[in-house]
């Protein structure tokens, strides 16, 4: 079994040497631009975590993987972009429209979410790229009522938002194990409490958010009621779930 | 068999009764409004004959080539942004971004094309998807070319803006009616000569591209040639065109 910090690497190196579509020419700079940003990559090594503990090799998990990282890093260029956010830094570097111009970072982001379908669609079977495309519209749906302000429903938006492309993390390592439906629930609750987690951390992180609603105590105390949780659903899966309590660990106490 | 006309009302009656992801909300809205602009729905229609021509129903191939319309009808709404060709306006009403800012514009193209990929893959294999996907990336690259001024090789770039989702549809209407690669190479080139037609056509109707390099007469004398070349396409596959053959005459002599 591979440590977190191994599948990790593998994600990078997945990424670093992942050979996209030639026609896209000098887009492609634009594209590995925002991907090696230097992210954390959570969701990736979620997939490839789940597929491991359930008797999948890492190897053939990895384009499915890489492919969540792909819609992931595509909104936040989409994101990044002056009609949305207007951010000009993402991880302390420039953001894609700041170093490519509006018009190619508006591409690069229509071109990640495309070769992330490619990824999805070298598996046999469509379950990857179907589980994706599901993902992926209740993760924009998530954004517009952000940028709409529709946030009366805060919990609704970050299920959307951000909890939508974790779950999917979760199934998509779960399908390329062929894991079937019935023996899924118990990893899928996991993979909502991965999502909520990630979502109160940060906003521990920000003071924002479920801090606002709750105070940082609060707040401090949901996160580690739902870290709980989520242990718990890994002790009830009978599978050797070592990188999965890592990185629910590093989850639960990471700080940026 | 139905007539091209027969088959567009058929693409208008799917898209107008056509089942969007409920979570996307009002959002759907703004896919709806792009979606019942008014478009000739050539992509669609092309597509639905050749796989008619190729013996499949016609009810089995809508989805997919719904799915081609809308890829075509998100590469419009984000093509329209400020920050590509600021249009705004679109068929005579006001572009995606007037009517809805430019956020919501932007998340709408994105949710049109992650719903095309839904449709795509409602297929059992996934040939359809991967077709689509591919043709995608093509469109997008030369989009790139467009937008960054490099225009030195400007059949390429049509090959790869408008050529490339049209000879999509020709290939996509051969995989529902499951026609074998090796019963494809003439299919495929009267996809290519339609591709081409129908740019040199818009050129001569907006007076640049071919027409700048040709002159007027050229580049109808171009585009005659090329309408006879598919013709002749048709004359070999030996299956009843007629509808294909209505389309042909419909994109040659087009007048908007």
């Amino acid at each position: 079994m591979q440590t977190a910090d191994e599948l990790r690497d593998a994600v990078e190196a997945y990424l670093g040497s992942l050979t996209l579509t030639p026609e896209l020419g000098r887009l492609e700079e634009a594209l590995r631009y925002s991907l090696e940003s230097g992210g954390k990559r959570v969701r990736p090594v979620l997939c490839l975590a789940v597929a491991q503990a359930n008797g999948a090799s890492v190897d053939d998990a990895l384009p499915a993987a890489a492919a969540l990282e792909l819609v992931h890093t595509f909104s936040l260029v989409h994101d990044d972009l002056p009609a949305m956010d207007d951010d000009d830094e993402r991880r302390g570097r420039p953001s894609a429209h700041v170093a490519f111009g509006e018009g190619v970072a508006l591409l690069s982001g229509d071109a990640l979410l495309s070769e992330a379908y490619k990824l999805a669609l070298t598996y046999e079977g469509s379950e990857v790229a179907r589980d994706l495309v599901d993902a992926t519209i209740g993760m924009i749906a998530g954004q517009y009522r952000d940028v709409t302000g529709d946030t009366a429903e805060l919990e609704e938006l970050h299920r959307l938002k951000t909890g939508r492309l974790f779950v999917a993390a979760v199934r998509i390592g779960l399908d390329v194990a062929g894991v079937p439906a019935s023996d899924r629930s118990a990893w899928l609750a996991f993979g909502d409490d991965v999502g909520l987690l990630f979502q109160i951390v940060d906003d521990l992180l920000d003071g924002d958010g479920y801090v606002e609603r709750l105070g940082s105590e609060g707040a401090r105390q949901l996160a580690d009621e739902v870290a709980e949780r989520a242990a718990g659903q890994l002790d009830s899966v009978g599978a050797d779930t070592s990188a999965l309590r890592e990185l629910l660990d590093a989850l639960t106490f990471r700080t940026g």
